[in-house]
């Protein structure tokens, strides 16, 4: 299989351009045009997400925000910890490994990690080395948590 | 326009073979199923899904969950709200308001309600009065945060 380079993704107009392409485009996105228009920030900031180029297009992409060990509700130890979000590769090119690629990419920080799988996503997950959570309506509130438990992290009893 | 009839749903076997028919069917289904199966919970027992029915077809369902007041980081002043969510119509009965009575009816408690617009959702949330935040990455975390705004409450300042 061929290796694919993961790289932080800047904000800057091609990037936002290129977010349009993906279907979970939504508020984060808009806020984030409008702080580059505004003068918020910088042409070439840092952005939450990370992305796979085919030549010059941007063909994949996750969101990966860091959340503090005094807010975890995941894992024992609690500990900081990934929330990793609109996991996406481009219709032509899936099945191709771009999303499995993100994945590791992620788990190479040895952080445990929590997503919400989508409809249908648990095989991918499961696959990724993921496991499905106990659920709890209070902190999971209709979400599908899925996990990724790095060496001596185990679930967190609530 | 013909008038539906919302119901709250109770968790027994029929409800929960019923809730497979809806794309939207994950661990929180699966939890339910496990503590009736367990007798951790009673047959019959409320849940927090409310639905329409038509005969005795469940077409239509949401989950309504109250959050309270000392949790709530978007509303002015601070108060008790809603988190509505896997609000959905199977798919052939859709486009005959369905989804704007379940709604209606959350809305009918006068709280605030939170939801996590998905794609392509925006118009139809717009029509029924909620209105997208101001995104805010450490709360929302990738979501799509569209609220109802009772009269007199207006967006909290984070």
């Amino acid at each position: 299989m061929e290796t694919y380079t993961v790289k932080r993704l800047v904000i800057n107009y091609k990037t936002l351009e290129e977010f349009k392409q993906f279907k979970e485009y939504g508020i984060q996105e808009l806020s984030m045009l409008e702080d580059l228009q505004d003068n918020i920030i910088e042409n070439d900031s840092e952005s939450p997400f990370y992305g796979i180029y085919f030549g010059d297009k941007l063909v994949a992409r996750m969101s990966l925000y860091r959340i503090e060990a005094a807010y975890d509700r995941y894992f024992s130890p609690p500990q900081d910890y990934f929330e990793l979000w609109k996991l996406e590769v481009l219709p032509q090119y899936q099945g191709k490994g771009y999303g499995k690629t993100l994945v590791q990419f992620a788990q190479s920080f040895n952080l445990p990690i929590k997503t919400n799988g989508r409809q249908q996503s648990s095989g991918f997950w499961e696959k990724m080395g993921f496991e499905a959570v106990t659920y709890n309506e209070e902190r999971d509130r209709g979400e599908n948590p899925y996990v990724s438990y790095p060496k001596g992290v185990s679930e967190q009893t609530l």
